[in-house]
């Protein structure tokens, strides 16, 4: 067989097309049916190829998780697009660039100094920033609770500052601690009437607060409804990972990201099939091993992405893998898999795992790859 | 004050040149003075200026990880290059592309079916290739025991299919699970030994072994004496890291790699700093988890490099950090840390960290930045 696939030098992540078209139809299907819009996290795969497919099956704007995504993405001729980490004051002559070449760029705050910063660039420039305040829906990282009298204070800073106070904003990143869709539902409901009683508090108030976002790939896979809610925001489901596997959320047969390897060695005695997918091509994230089902370094598939039973990349160095059956699993592995057999691996994290490549080798359904490039760093 | 620190976007990843300047004499000096050439490994740092620094110094060759790696560093002019993976079938072509060009290049194999695929090639292409074979010292990943017969049918193989076998290499892998100078020197001690044991096997049964090559940064630093050896290869002592301070090979003054990080936010209540150096800035390597002494994603310094007792990254996020102080510490975090204050975080491993981005920033000792790229992939 000389499919593409056997031509690629390794270790290359490679997209399975289908899949992810699936995927991408999965989550605009959830975005239509509970009535809002679909903005895109495009941090998992910083791709044109895969953000220009999510336009295509309906998604408005994209979610940015740098100021040089944005960059790239406006470039590319995406205008709508929310910088999702709160505002560095150093980095608003980067988002003024942005804005001054037409892109319509919504930054975040989510604290009194934070919305001064802004603003006073803002007069200064004379620019109205577009800003979301972040609200805290489940206690897991950044943001205001919606109860908290600040909240109220850094809507009027904007507001009264010379910004345009968009909305509210928040991230049930709690999620991906459970495994449970009774739970899931409960933490996409919390995400939802936290977000929603933010926005609530600051119209209370006199202030405008037009938009309210939410979102995570389990919380907006998993919502029953959203009231209240105009746009829904995630970003892993494109491709799914091991992780959201145990959260619960996919199937192993939805995972669209896999890293190809082929295997350089053998220790025969300790049952070590070597390759040369290590934690370089892998990255270093093992989401799993708090989770309910330690993958290791990811599961072993073959060429044609079908999972091999029980062989997992149970440990890694910087370029080499180390890859072995269950215990007790009889396995003659140099005969089964001798020297220069290709492998994929279903990662951890498809975020983690994408940012250690330049681009992905997409395969499509007849087996043809193109060359998709991806942006990295800052 | 206004050093041109200050005027980097963050996050970034900044060397402190004169730091590494002192981490390279020390290795060369250990190498001098046990009489063998020094090999760096150049997969920690994949820089032209590093490596620079690494041969005025006094290297002798370098070794790397990937075969982008060699083609890079030989487009700068280094021509001995030892590519310390076992060599996959498929990669082959490239390896003799390099030789073709001018590049004096070491492979590696470990096993018969690998050195059958190195001497088919061989002849098919009328090339004379030169390997070293892999000698498992340490029970860790790859190579073949010193006293395993299959070592001599391997070493025939190459030396009689129209290869140079040019001599064995291990490297002691095991040693950066140890923290006692007793410790690292009796693995030292048995990486020198079973390598030479391998050698003297070699040599027992007629055929030539002139290289014997070893090390890691742990045994390298750590060895009593080399005889018999012939040349010492270690990476990441260039820059060190938290792990190989927990190993013990270093003080956390002599970390040569930092991220410069803001601060962008606060939950005060949970005494939370929120940073820009989320994981994709520090990497996913928690190495220290399982050590002694779990340092989180990193220690948090100001940025002039002076660590700020108690304050650690203890969770990240793709594009958040998030450091607190130790439980009881009472710290005003607003106050004494405002949002866009600067810090600098010291990484668990320099090596993961480092390929999160595509340069380096060195900070000389007069404040001075240069942009030094780096490479990444495969």
């Amino acid at each position: 067989m000389t499919s593409s696939i056997d031509s690629l030098d390794t270790p290359v992540a490679v997209v399975d097309v289908s899949r992810m078209q699936r995927n991408i139809q999965r989550m605009q299907n959830q975005a239509n049916r509970q009535g809002v819009r679909l903005r895109p996290h495009v941090k998992t795969t910083k791709c044109e190829q895969v953000v220009a497919a999510q336009v295509k099956a309906g998604a408005q704007g994209i979610t940015v998780s740098t100021l040089k995504e944005a960059q790239a993405f406006f470039a590319q001729g995406i205008t709508d697009i929310l910088y999702a980490v709160a505002m560095a004051p150093t980095k608003l002559n980067q988002a003024l660039a942005l804005r001054r070449a037409g892109c319509s760029l919504t930054i975040v705050t989510d604290s009194v100094a934070g919305a001064r910063a802004i603003t006073d660039f803002c007069r200064t420039h004379g620019e109205r920033f577009e800003v979301f305040i972040e609200i805290d829906s489940d206690h897991h990282r950044s943001g205001v609770r919606s109860d908290d009298p600040v909240l109220i204070e850094i809507a009027r800073i904007l507001h009264e500052g010379g910004a345009v106070l968009k909305g509210v904003m928040t991230h049930a990143g709690e999620s991906y601690k459970l495994n449970t869709l009774e739970a899931l539902q409960e933490i996409a409901e919390i995400e939802r009437s936290e977000c929603g009683m933010a926005a609530e508090a600051i119209r209370s108030a006199g202030l405008p607060c037009q938009e309210v976002s939410v979102g995570s790939t389990p919380t907006a896979l998993s919502a029953v409804h959203l009231d209240g809610v105009t746009e829904l925001r995630a970003g892993v489901y494109v491709f799914f990972d091991l992780v959201m596997h145990n959260v619960g959320v996919c199937q192993l047969d939805e995972l669209a990201l896999s890293v190809l390897t082929t295997v350089i060695g053998h220790q025969p005695e300790k049952g070590w099939i070597i390759t040369d997918s290590g934690w370089m091509a892998m990255s270093r994230d093992r989401g799993t091993q708090s989770q309910q089902c330690d993958f290791g370094y990811g599961l072993v598939c073959d060429t044609e992405g079908k999972l091999i039973d029980g062989l997992q990349l149970r440990s890694a160095n910087q370029e080499h893998g180390v890859a072995s059956f269950e215990e007790g699993q009889q396995v003659e592995i140099e005969q089964q898999f001798p020297i220069g057999t290709r492998l994929r691996i279903l990662p951890n994290h498809a975020c983690a795992t994408g940012a250690q490549y330049q681009a992905y080798e997409a395969l499509d359904e007849n087996g043809e790859i193109s060359l998709w490039p991806r942006l990295n760093g800052w």
